[in-house]
């Protein structure tokens, strides 16, 4: 037997899609359906990129060395895969598809690893920074329902890096600073300070670090505050707000920048600030109002 | 601003391309063409994946906990990432891609880890089962081009489970059997003295083999001889005979069974064997011919 070129192309073609059939159908005995579905998907998907690209051998071996070693620096305090998934902007995607669009709700966008449980309570106007550096940032707004009713008592919490682009719990010594949390009013507002939002670079001493490099993209994400704002019969909202003119604002190498998330950062030029602070230096303020979706069903 | 049913869905839709597209952008200042491309297709596969299934944020949190367990068995001795690879058929598939289907060349199948350099090498009609237990098995064959001509002085390096299903690599005390090599003759032909292979398991005490007991499936491999064959001038060939009959053949959990690697392994009911051996109990004999694709170009 000998075959023609096009007789090998079809033939090559059968051994493709073929292989394909049996991968999937070995997950035909599996009784949960939507395991079965999802392994379905990841298979017909995997497959497909496999033979768009016609990975090279030497490819797939380089794959299965960089996974190996995403896997080898994850531990409990490093979550490369996370990162992995956060820099091809999977994590967003995920959000996004469970976030839909609704009405006139506030977008979401990731969660980040930076979140801690039991920040500390601050009073309506009060000051979250906890002595972290930074420019003071006067932050305030409203939580409202999608109909625009107030949503009073709504718990808001807040977190966000330093002037030297750290999160509290990345200097390892056990301080809570930038990160607290409050209620609205009975008219739905709130209001605290804070400090400006400043860039900062997600970890990149690892593989993922090392894969940015390797095609020419920053570690940088786009100087923002990070929001969780939770009541009753109302979607849970994870959020930032993002600073209008930041150098990153294109480029946040998870992606997270939405426009509606974008706020203006005033620059007022008195020394005198709400609450009766006096100022001397440089501070922002900006309005961020919320609106929260319903419960899902 | 409030929407309609069917402009949320518009809306939605754009955000996830939108998302898709800004990733893929990311991507534009890659120097090396062929890592774009890659990293192009990674995401709009990975993405479709995600879209179609509408993943839900607690199956992804799965998904991350499921590729952090493999990260953390994984260790010199122990590749699980390979295994996953094996058992989604993706191993397959890039072999399949790179040995395209040629003119009447023998068939490739996966290279599997249980190879080892330096096994002993044996005289023409020798024995490779260095004392391994299992029932004795003639292998015999030729080895040619796609021409039909034979290849002298062909290497062929064979190695195998023992009847316990282990390989002697994975006894870990040092041991060498059921491994060797020796090369054709003048007329291209080969003979040697091995064992009839029978079913094993791949290791299936990790995460893949969690996955695979959770989708119903068996972690069983069908019944093989690996083969790797090299000759100056051709494509070196990496490949397995199968065993006729052989429960498994249906269900490899690595898809490498090809209907044309199966063989017929006889059952001759004399005690007189070949190359003047006498044999008391059940012995098998296998013909396999072996055809060489020209090397790549
Ligand atoms: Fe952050
Ligand atoms: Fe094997």
């Amino acid at each position: 037997m000998t075959m023609s070129d096009a007789a090998i192309v079809v033939e090559q073609d059968r051994r493709e899609l073929d292989l394909i059939d049996r991968v999937q159908r070995s997950f035909d005995n599996c009784t949960d359906p939507r395991l079965k579905e999802l392994m379905y998907a990841l298979v017909k998907h995997l497959h497909a990129f496999l033979r768009e690209t016609r990975l090279t051998e030497e490819e797939w071996t380089r794959a299965i060395e960089f996974l190996t070693a995403v896997g080898r620096i994850t531990d409990d305090k490093r979550q490369e895969f996370i990162l992995l998934s956060d820099v091809l902007g999977v994590s967003m995607q995920t959000i996004a598809i469970n976030n839909a669009a609704y009405k006139n709700a506030t977008e979401a966008t990731v969660f980040g690893p930076f979140f801690a449980e039991g920040s500390p309570e601050v009073a309506m106007g009060g000051d979250i920074s906890g002595g972290a550096a930074g420019e003071p940032c006067w932050v305030h707004g409203s939580v409202t329902d999608t109909s625009g009713n107030p949503v009073a008592n709504a718990l808001i919490e807040v977190w966000e890096a330093d002037a030297e682009g750290f999160y509290d719990v990345q200097y390892g010594d056990g301080r809570t600073a930038a990160r607290a949390h409050l209620y609205t009013g009975a008219d739905g507002t709130y209001c605290f300070w804070a400090i400006t939002p400043t860039p900062y670079p997600i970890p990149h001493d690892g593989p993922v670090g090392e894969m940015l490099e390797a095609v020419g993209r920053s570690p940088m994400r786009a100087s923002h505050l990070h929001f969780m704002v939770t009541a009753p019969g109302l979607r849970r909202l994870v959020t930032h707000i993002f600073v209008r003119g930041d150098e990153y604002l294109g480029s946040d190498t998870v992606f997270g920048v939405k426009d509606s998330l974008v706020k203006d950062f005033q620059r007022p030029s008195t020394t005198s600030a709400p609450g009766g602070r006096s100022i001397d230096g440089p501070w922002s303020a900006v309005q961020f109002d919320i609106v929260l979706a319903p419960a899902e069903a």
